[in-house]
């Protein structure tokens, strides 16, 4: 079995060394050697491992693919362009692909390459494209198969996992801990697609299509970052039994309907997923007959991912042997929820001033929108007060008309960390 | 594909609702109807959930399993016989097999079936038999296949999870939660099976099988239950950022050597083991490349268990229908590496008389023994004073003996609560 690599960088390079390393085992375990037949990469000068060997090395991508040798596309490069193009020509060269892009899967190209691989019947895996190292892709589509599953609530960015959990354990700020994330090599220079979301985005989608069978693109995410939760905010969530955490959500509305967001959310401490620190991933599934099950462990870094890489490969190489394929299941459009319709209990901090009649204004903006306060604390600043309330269960659209109406408040300063909260009065 | 099942009790009468209500999801998901052909039961007179059809009971199993129209055969009788030899016939009549079975997985027995099912090639595949609805043995057998594993930590026994819980959550002591438990259904009026690890130890051995490819009997498992466990143990571990939970671990010790037993420990606070709460099962898997990954769910109970079952019967189909059966490699038998010499750091608790000398008297016992202490309380009965330690990573061995030593003293009243610490200082 003849494997090319598309990527030399850090999953690239512990691919090739586990690849090398486990040569016996994993003949063992695929029933095949895997040999590999090249690597594709930018730049051939870059100094790579030495265990990468620089004969195998190519910048033609293209032709590494055509080449009739080689039987199975690994795909490590990310973004959607030459992706998309290599793993078509792969695959319509009959050849299995393993990719860990999840940028390329939850786009409309990555929709298009499923198909196009169930058509000439070779496996496209990619267990390492949500959730690095979690075995949840397999899980998902064979455990689970002959399961209704509900709902799938994730922690699949592991920055901004390690910055809440800091937050949270350290007592320090948003800014300092995107620092710190950034010099240990956790944030980019540039941490947009992290802290905004967008990166939690493409692997909800991702997980749509998985526990649902729906086609849902990342841009119909509903989709807002950690960027606007406060040290405040983290330490009522201490005090109240909860903590802070981005939250990848996907759950089956009504029949045909999926809502797929990502937010940050306040999670019980008794629930599983509080408990899941620094840049750890998880995925806690619930479904009907299983109840709830979920899947941890690291979501990025090269060994981890070339882990799962690996287990995609072996399955591919004994599928070609026995002349199958992994189960591909039935995709069809998701028809996606409107947020503001889905109920759930929020936090919600708000800055006023200091003086008499400014409480009833402020509960009787909530009356007014059938929102209703579970519980209220006051606490006095210098001229202001910090109303910090939990609600009941309430529709989104009925929060943000609340937030609307006391923001037009004359004596509200200030609505922040509105915040949805997850596992307590919604099942 | 007709399916006969082999036990009418909650698993069974769940796996029936299961194939009835989810027909036609299963035929697409699986490639092939499940019809259900018969369902093999001790008693036909015994009332039964209404979905259950009357017509297709029998007492009859051997007939079931020789009836030339069953194609798999699911088994969840439980205990050696008859299982093993209704089982064998099945596997001889080239029938593919589900079990959720594993006192007799972890039975020479069931050792004896594996080579027997890979000799005949069909599937024996027993998803439920460890941690219920917990996706472990299909993690294991494929998706970390690749992978070489050196630890699995495992919570696999709801009951004792249960008991433990509560007694860290509402103080309580052990008399009183096994009592809860049994008023609740979670435990047996004869808890020993439980209480003592027994059951944890068979589950234990089928995970050396699967981690490490040894077979391992139920027998060779060193097993401590949790009836010696305290309130005052409790209290300890919750002050000094511990839980304690039942734990089943395997691990590699050297080439072709396999410590597996079960214990209470003191699981650190932050560790992804110690947010198990109330009759959750887990499994924490420490491998090479992947790192720390860790599956959770619902360990026992009719809907979960009959959910993985479901999962090995649509594999079972898939794989009929290919021609082909689920990976099953080699196994050989583990050489158990005796408790003795494994190091961990230890928590104990001592009564002793309050008097001069005697705290000079102790420590000098633990010297004598290499076994260094890291922290120690003193707390002040009526005529008496408790010692508690924690120390550092010490030999099982030399702590034993240390406890021996400590007997013989007169001073010292009683040695209580020796328990191994876990996630710390051990890697």
């Amino acid at each position: 079995m003849r494997v090319a690599v598309l990527g030399g960088g850090t999953v690239g390079a512990a691919l090739v060394g586990l690849l090398r390393s486990r040569a016996g085992e994993l003949a063992v375990q695929s029933g095949a050697r895997l040999e590999l037949a090249g690597i594709a990469v930018a730049d051939l000068a870059k100094s790579r491992p030495a265990h990468v060997p620089v004969e195998l090395l190519t910048t033609d991508a293209a032709s590494l693919v055509a080449d009739p040798d080689v039987d199975v596309v690994v795909e490590l490069i990310g973004g959607i362009e030459p992706a998309a193009t290599l793993l078509t020509s792969a695959i319509e060269a009959g050849k299995s692909v393993v990719t860990a892009n999840k940028a390329l899967l939850a786009a409309p190209a990555g929709i298009g390459l499923r198909s196009l691989a169930r058509e000439r019947g070779v496996d496209l895996l990619y267990e390492a494209a949500v959730a690095g190292a979690v075995p949840l892709v397999r899980v998902l589509r064979e455990s689970l198969t002959g399961e209704r599953i509900n709902r799938v609530v994730g922690i699949v960015n592991g920055t901004t996992n390690f910055i809440l959990t800091k937050m949270a354990e350290q007592g320090a700020d948003y800014a300092e801990m995107l620092t710190e994330a950034q010099a240990l090599g956790l944030a980019e220079a540039d941490p947009t697609a992290d802290v905004e979301g967008h990166d939690a985005a493409a692997k909800a989608a991702i997980l749509a299509g998985l526990a649902f069978g729906y086609d849902v693109a990342s841009e119909d995410v509903s989709c807002e970052g950690i960027t606007g939760v406060r040290s405040l905010d983290v330490a009522f969530a201490a005090r109240s039994g909860y903590v802070i955490k981005l939250l990848a959500i996907v759950e089956r509305v009504g029949e045909g309907g999926v809502s797929v967001r990502v937010h940050p959310a306040m999670v019980p401490l008794t629930h599983p997923l509080a408990g899941v620190r620094d840049a750890f991933n998880a995925v806690f599934i619930e479904g009907e007959a299983a109840g709830e099950v979920m899947l941890y462990g690291q979501g990025a870094g090269g060994a981890p991912t070339a882990s799962a890489v690996i287990g995609d490969l072996i399955d591919a190489t004994r599928n070609v042997l026995a002349g199958t394929t992994a189960p591909a299941p039935d995709r069809r459009p998701g028809r996606i929820h409107p947020v503001d319709s889905l109920r759930t209990p929020f936090y919600l901090s708000i800055d006023v001033e200091d003086r008499p009649g400014v409480l009833g204004q402020v509960a009787t903006a909530f009356g007014d929108h059938h929102v209703s306060i579970r519980s209220l604390e006051q606490e006095g600043l210098a001229e202001s007060a910090r109303l910090t309330l939990l609600t009941h269960e309430a529709r989104e659209g009925d929060v943000r008309a609340t937030v609307s109406a006391l923001s037009a408040i004359g004596a509200v300063r200030r609505v922040g960390g509105v915040m949805r909260v997850i596992g307590e009065e919604s099942a």
